[in-house]
């Protein structure tokens, strides 16, 4: 409750319900006057040291938004926060919010700055908190595979650290990305398939809330039942109700044997159906992912692995085991499956480079797409969805029948193991619109088969609308009624993921 | 928002702040008058026909708590609701809520009455709302690997019902307990090892706020990042959040092979060192239990399974995979760990009668203490709590060293594989402060080694005020930020989990 007496006004009057509709939601009183910005920007290098408080224009671009958003963002369009703010404790980030709640200043947490929907784009302006100076590892604890790390720390360089350990923490987002913006998002990756997501992998989380009130959501046991879960309150909630200042990660032990097999399929069909064979056969792959025939195409046209494909859907698997005697027989297991499902090629690698190799088609999916731009203002479009395991055919058919008659280039690349997919959309700047067009009816189409509109990559600022057609009004008046107890003065990432606004 | 408008009183004011403190929380007002509660009792029957509504006192008593309730309850004792509501549709549940909304009515939902930590027990009277007669399977989408249920069916009659398609819903928490209220406490099982908890296996609900407005917390997709995540708000929250009418689980595909091994060692440090070694390893097993030699006599004097059980800390361990073949193996890595551990028996058995039996000792653990007692108003108290992985052998030896010096009879039973140990302890009901007094030191420590005082049971009304010990006092008033969000009336199973008045 730390600010509570200090803020001046009287307080909120709240109706009796469980819910709030965005009608009855108070308007919204940000102070972006030039005074009360320029107060604030005397008690900042204060708190944090002037060395960590910075209004140059080019760090304000560069907080501003990217090009591998979805948000259609351009350097010179951009709207820009007025102050980036880097603490260094969760004390500092505490005594920030405290002043930004005092001055009722909006604020946009920023870490990796890798999401794809806009969920760090400082729409409405103020304060930016860029956590990229807080990247430690605090503490390991090898045997209790768990360790407690600051937001600005990436995952592929954690896992550096833990290589040595024979650990490694599972969620795989983009490379780039950091815990904090992943604990944001509830973000996932290809390991989701045997590991599960972001909400699996948080132990415990240190949040600095609206008002500057640190709290601690859980110890370090890896299983608790006591009170509400304010771990996962937290995660996917995208910076809208809480900082997250710490973070205490489960840890898995890193499999000592590992192996990918790829194997290509003459229609998607045959792919899915191999897939639903595997695992109705209660047979354990760490991974399998789908690219279709363009995205395959793509990777042969970019030349950015060593291997010539075939350009037809393909399925990738990954097997992981105590031993070599495990992995190579489950490999021979799904060997005989996708054989009898008309799969007409079946590379198997357990070395570590071929496998690497083999691997990096998937991995080069978004970049080989990037590759393939004709124009530098060309732009590619990430965005995600996913349904039901048994309809994931129905929705790429459905969207690669849209692409083709849109005119555009577009690949579909998809986690078949959760029935989560990617579509990537090349375009150019003046054809946004029909890119836009092909977004709104995959995702409308996925909702429709009682799925999601976003399977990790979050709603940010664009996918809000989506979100009342998903859920229906009374769960997003819930979510309302959630962020509101949070951030009654709706400073936090305001207006991103819920609407408090109307629009 | 339904029942918003229909409320007389004015809206309640609100502190700005992130979070709420006990003592800024305004006077729970309840109205139990009879002329309320006749009022009411008139309108429950044309919500649900008079054969749905009981005040029988027969009714009454057996919804008041029972005999494995941490809780202090004898029949004479007990605090009864006023009336049993038995709801068909999750319709009647709102019409039901908007009722006792109006009314200001507590209400205590109800569904196996397995619950130990006082979950159920009306202490504050007002409605009972049982669940029993909402126990069907509503939906089986088999090649999505998802059911919809409704809250009263038992896991174990979902699970026989399943079987036939080769599937099941891993949580495997007490034999009778049902989902609505494996959902409330967030429990999990045997089963957690290797596939998680509640947490893990719920995509969707269908949830009745306090004033009666339904929600739906996702759709069927296995993976969405869209929005807060609801549901697991409500899981965990022991009905004071919302009450659950529809939950759409997840399920795994059944192993096509299972075996079991049982392996008894000189102490407990050694069956621990074995057991991080397999994990260290690598080594996937799908449960690893340990029972300590005071269980293990208890199950030779109860006799409640065929076989003779060697005295000593016993770790029983299964194994599942797609084929015999893997399951051979693994079982054949972990007794050669097992071995090199200390391990002075090995029996495997992937027979399933052979299987079932050696298991059975596990299943029994429970049964066999309470077949210990002497007199039948001897009760057995059981606990749990979970730690650090590391720290399992530290508890349990505590909890032993502290039980013995106590005088009371007590085993120990832990998920080696998530650091969760339970407690069982025998006692003259002239000896409770004693049991009492060793509950509160074990929970303590749990505490103090970076632990948690329920690891799988929740915090019901026995364990309320561990929690801000273990989670601090910001952390407490944050959930009851969202507890107020949700239930402004404080009507649902108010007072338990968080303290909602000075006790």
């Amino acid at each position: 409750m730390a600010g509570a007496l200090s803020v001046s006004s009287q307080p909120t009057t709240r109706q009796l319900a469980s819910t709030q509709s965005l009608f009855d939601t108070p308007e919204i009183q940000h102070d972006l006057s030039a005074t009360n910005i320029q107060d604030a920007c005397k008690e900042f290098p204060a708190i944090l040291g002037p060395e960590n408080v910075s209004t140059e224009r080019a760090d304000l671009v560069t907080h501003s938004g990217s090009d591998y958003q979805s948000y259609a963002w351009t350097e010179e369009s951009a709207i820009l926060s007025q102050v980036i703010l880097y603490p260094e404790t969760t004390e500092q980030v505490s005594e920030l919010m405290k002043v930004c709640f005092q001055r009722r200043l909006p604020v946009t947490p920023y870490s990796g700055g890798t999401s794809i929907e806009g969920q760090y784009i400082p729409h409405l302006q103020g304060i930016c908190i860029d956590f990229g100076r807080m990247n430690n590892i605090v503490e390991l604890n090898k045997y209790d595979l768990d360790c407690v790390v600051q937001p600005g720390i990436g995952w592929m360089d954690l896992n550096e650290g833990l290589a040595a350990h024979g650990l490694f923490f599972p969620p795989d987002p983009g490379p780039g990305a950091m815990i904090g913006g992943m604990v944001g998002t509830g973000c996932s990756g290809t390991n989701a398939a045997a590991y599960g997501t972001m909400k699996d992998w948080v132990l415990s989380l240190t949040v600095v809330l609206a008002d500057g009130t640190i709290i601690e959501t859980r110890q370090r046991a890896r299983k608790s039942s006591a009170g509400y879960d304010l771990t996962k309150t937290f995660i996917g909630s995208e910076g809208t109700l809480g900082l997250v200042t710490e973070a205490t990660l489960k840890l898995a032990v890193k499999p000592p044997c590992e192996a990918v097999a790829v194997c290509t399929f003459p229609t998607l069909r045959d792919a899915a159906s191999a897939v639903r064979e595997v695992l109705s056969n209660g047979i354990q792959v760490a991974a399998v992912e789908i690219l279709d025939e363009v995205q395959m195409k793509s990777i042969n046209d970019s030349a950015l692995t060593r291997l010539e494909w075939k350009e037809e859907p393909t399925l990738f698997f990954k097997f992981t085991g105590s031993d070599e005697l495990i992995v190579q027989h489950l490999a021979k297991q799904v060997g005989s499956i996708t054989k009898q499902n008309h799969g007409t090629a079946y590379i198997f690698a357990s070395d570590e480079t071929e496998r690497n190799e083999l691997w990096s088609a998937r991995k080069n999916a978004l970049w080989s797409m990037l590759a393939m731009r004709k124009s530098p203002t060309d732009k590619v479009w990430t965005t995600d969805g996913a349904v039901p395991l048994s309809r994931l055919p129905d929705i790429i058919e459905f969207a690669k029948d849209d692409i083709e008659k849109s005119g555009l280039l577009g690949s579909i690349v998809g986690h078949v193991g959760d029935g989560n997919f990617h579509t990537l959309l090349l375009f150019p700047e003046e054809k946004r619109h029909i890119a836009e067009e092909v977004v709104h009816r995959m995702v409308d189409k996925a909702i429709e088969m009682k799925g999601t509109a976003t399977g990790e990559h979050g709603i940010g600022l664009e996918k809000r609308d989506y979100l009342e057609k998903e859920l229906g009004k009374e769960a997003v008046d819930a979510m309302r009624s959630m962020k509101n107890a949070f951030d009654p003065l709706c400073i936090l990432n305001c207006d991103k993921v819920i609407r408090m606004q109307v629009a």
